[in-house]
């Protein structure tokens, strides 16, 4: 950002002296592309290419870490201050906003052809995009259970692909471990604060119960209104018998996952905790124009754009790299594109963000609030 | 680039023991980022996200930098090898997509708010994006003319900004000064090997006047063809003669541009040059399905793609100057953002390719060749 | 948006006929590109594509009349009903949207070719771009003032481009009438909420001065401040008078705004409206972390981002035009492109809003609120 | 594109009353939103959204398809004309810049809220997006096999779900059908191109075989050299024989699918041809440099990338559904967006192209050519 009218003189003498190509360290910064050889002069532009994107990756995803820790951190909090809220949705912004460049990137990587790539891969071997410590620190930040992780190849677990080649510790092991010992997820203290949220009147499990119940009947309500309608359309008792079926599987489902009795491993604490984050989010979307509830709301749709914006990257990681080294149709080859599609379908963090939507009612059929002015308030007044 | 499935015992041991944070050199990247008191700890992430985005766009730059020369000295050679012009082609779409990749980055700096950078602004002073060597190094290699730069407040000269403090050489003026050292521009190379196409025949200077005649004589016709048809419209004889002399200043105009005489202070030798590269442009642009000249054609379709890209990025850099540290209106300040502006507009590299484009003439128009043969050739035979 | 495991019985017969063709008009739709000669086979790739861009456009314009007049409406209330902010924020944010997608289309454009745009252009006179009737209702629904238009060619008035080619009324030109007498603009209910923000207490002509003259004081001192560390380097008298002349400007310029100075013909009632205006956006920016101004502020912002995006649009129209039609360098023609990129430089709707940008202070040096609790709330309680 | 400078009084009678609104035909667009109720005063914002860019859809689409015929009817010609091939080139290149701009449409679909959508979503079954004849055309023309295709809940067959609620044909059954008559598809013509490339040398089955047998022994040869490598550093005879399985079995997968023999339900016409454009899209990628080959190989490249730009959009297409609609995760619901996660990873038509990607050899490996100079020409002789 440019300033060219200001004073210079105006600057104390321990400031005047840094320019701009001390303060960003240009000369540090490019003198990191020097490939294996430690030698610059044998490094070609395709490679320098592909250099330079993995470390303007890991630079942005140091920024992503350092918004996601602040936003941790915030929400931390037992109340959260309400001034957190707006500083949260701007850090998630950001996330979504660096992820986007960082899909738009795959392009410029593209301009290699499989040939280029070739022309150095070897040496790259066991060097991969796959070993980056920060990515696997973001996944850890954001609460990405283990369970959930796809294995890679030989390596089995993800922190084996960051040893040293003898399988001692590494800069990259260290990263992770310090993560792991940094601090609770995202995912946890977001879903503490849900567990919080006041739900119609004062926070507390029999206010919960009451509006999952009411909510509910509602989505029961909706669905037998729907059901009644297709009957009058139904040929036949086969027909009736068979829709009658898949409306009341449908409301059975959506109220086992509001209950918490979803995952019959469960024990009741945790049933407990899943109520009240599930009826939070449920609360939330239902009654998104109360002033009170805009922020909550903006946070909750900010997270699940966050997640998003990051399963739109792998996928177009996994299309980046099909392009380049291409996919063997039908013969299974191909472990690594497959791994990175695999991620986007299966890695979801804010996992009750997602399902809430497919049992949210249309407005009309939201239950009335019993307490609606504790979530109102006026600027003008 | 994920290779899950290799197999990592197929390497020699010199190269196994590269990982991929090696290889990229993440911890020495991931260092650069401590701010003026070199402590990271100081360094707000809205300041972070400050130093990463500009040490990004250093690294972009770098990568154009390398494509540029690569393509310089490839069209150094006469005859440029046939075989070069694809691989231009293909630097030239890098550079694009790299520069639409830069343009994108604004929006991630826009997340910061006003408020955000007045918190450390005052101590960025005098350090200024503007003091990027490498960014002057592009526009040298390209070819943009010293007399368009528009002068930059107090510094006069755009070397002066790069100057050290206290007026000494420093690390950017000594980049700036090595690349203006370091061989011609592409501009100078690209109009060289455009004033020695052959045109409709061997190349010589009498091909070329030969064909400049034919094109003016079918530039005056479907002028005079517009004019007789807009004449039937005219009411008046006023309206007859203001169409008359209008047509006329058209058709003028076009002709003294393609013979070079559109500058009273170029001497001869000049403007046989001007004559040659603007009759070769011309030519390119007026049988672009002749397959010979395909390449060629794409050589200038992808120079007026690059300039046009790196325009966007300048415009795009002013109005998010503007969005961050606004523009008083009708008080003539804010001269960040009026430079950045006028450097869009005033900025032309290959301005001969964007005036060409203005006197072009529809298909059914242009002259019929002479030669059309020499420009074809057959893949399957 | 698919949806296949609906039960396409459930629906009354009424609906049960509408398909997706039929609700989405598509054979209607896919009939209207016959260009001039109503017959479709005549019509070559490259001009169905410039229509349909065309159409495209026209088609995003009519979703931003909608949004804005909907933003328009909610902001005519008084009080603005605290729903409505975040509701007015998702109409501007879906604006900006739509202008990104508008900005990305000249890419397409693009592929055309000069010498496949020639191919039609000349039957397209004097069909223009220029004539979009709803391009003006934008500008005009969003309040751009007449005095700052740029005059187009030999029309003149914005209002004679849309004319029928006879000068009679057409469509275009009751579009635009309608709009005018539709209503107040944009700019003018946002001004109107903001003259209404109570500013630090009850809101009063008194707490809008009381609340400007300490804003004055403390830039005044921040301006002092930085005019004393400057004169520690200052060698001579003459360059310490010339900075005291500096900052004293700088200071007189930013009192003289925020009192509605600026502007000597200015009456006393409209100076007055301008006070609370600028104090209001100078309140909602340098106090954005209060919760209950987060709204007020969330508005500002996405105005700017919408002013701003639509100027993006139009400075990467220029760019297109440039490409696809080029430019004669020095000596001045191409209208066109001058046209569009000095739209881009001079028009600002809500400039009120750039201008403050200028001079708002450093976070520290914000005067302390008298009632800050006044602009908290609690989520959790 | 604004052309104010041009006289209208230039143009025939009949051109002149042509307006811009007139040939875009903006009256009759802007009428196409009236929903269900044909009355465009009941349909919200949100579902004005819905609708135009579905309309937005289609309109691309269409240009898709035209580009796409075109670039058909260039290559069913035998021989293809040496001018088609930057023909077709910029028709793909079209048409990926066209799924670019769909895939960013997502982003304005996102600003629909899950409740906005459900507020109009019930009135919309049966009507669905992937009732789009257009798209199914496109699959069409391009070339996708019938039984990759994946079905569509309970309609099974694509054409099914494209009739009328009766059962009987509809204007989308008759688009689809009309264009399966129309003609080969992409992949038909693009193949029997390949199939005719001469490889090195005069074209003929016995280049073909030659050219094969060299490139599956230089194949075989880079294998056993990295074999060599990894062997050395092997620690047991079980790692060593585990190491020669794997390099045997890679390279009698590349041989038996470029000898053809990978389907051994294939008949001998079938395998020789897949023998010659296998043979063909190997060789064009190895010899990339050689003048003559590069139109052929941007054909292969453009195919790709068109491809490639249309998986990206499908993805994209399921994220933006998942967002707005949700996924119950673990419950296996949201079959709508797991049909388009699926069709994204198995529809491939040119399979070929990304398979051969996976048996390309480093530059230094490739077999030398017999005839290189058949593949060389000169621009500047």
């Amino acid at each position: 950002m440019r300033e060219p009218e200001v004073d210079s003189a105006a600057n104390p003498p321990s400031e005047r002296n840094l320019n701009y190509w001390e303060y960003i360290r240009v000369e540090e910064l490019l003198a990191l592309q020097r490939g294996f050889d430690d030698d610059e002069s044998k490094v070609s532009n395709d490679e320098a290419l592909f250099i330079v994107v993995h470390q303007i990756y890991e630079l942005w995803f140091k920024l992503i870490l350092r918004e996601l820790t602040t936003a941790r951190d915030l929400f931390r909090q037992n109340p959260v201050p309400d001034m957190a809220m707006s500083s949260v949705v701007r850090s998630f912004k950001r996330v979504v906003a660096i992820f986007e460049q960082a899909t738009a990137h795959f392009r410029v990587m593209e301009t290699l052809t499989t040939r280029d790539f070739l022309g150095f891969r070897d040496r790259l071997i066991p060097a991969s995009g796959f070993q980056s410590a920060q990515l696997r620190e973001i996944e850890i930040l954001l609460g990405l259970e283990d369970d959930l992780r796809i294995p890679i190849g030989r390596e089995g677990s993800y922190k084996e692909a960051l040893k040293a080649a003898d399988g001692s510790e590494s800069s990259a092991t260290r990263r992770v471990e310090a993560r792991i010992a940094g601090g609770p997820s995202l995912k946890r203290v977001i879903y503490d604060w849900l567990s919080r949220t006041p739900i119609d009147g004062p926070s507390g499990a029999d206010g919960v119960d009451r509006f999952l119940a009411s909510y509910i009947d509602a989505h029961r309500a909706e669905a037998h209104d729907r059901m009644a309608r297709a009957q009058q359309q139904a040929m036949t008792p086969a027909d009736e018998g068979r829709l009658r079926e898949r409306y009341e599987a449908e409301t059975a489902v959506a109220a086992a996952f509001l209950l918490g009795n979803d995952d019959p491993s469960a024990d009741e604490a945790t049933r407990a905790r899943l109520r009240r984050v599930r009826a939070a989010l449920v609360f939330l979307e239902s009654y998104r124009e109360l002033p009170r509830l805009a922020w909550p709301r903006e946070v909750v749709d900010a997270t699940i754009e966050m997640e998003q914006s990051m399963l739109i990257w792998r996928q177009r990681h996994a299309r980046m790299v099909e392009r380049v080294i291409g996919r063997r149709t039908g013969t299974g080859g191909s472990a690594g594109v497959d791994y990175l599609d695999q991620t986007a379908l299966r890695y979801r963090i804010f996992s009750d963000m997602w399902a809430v939507r497919t049992l949210l009612l249309r407005q009309p059929s939201v239950p009335e609030l019993v307490h609606p002015d504790d979530y109102r308030f006026k600027v003008e007044d």
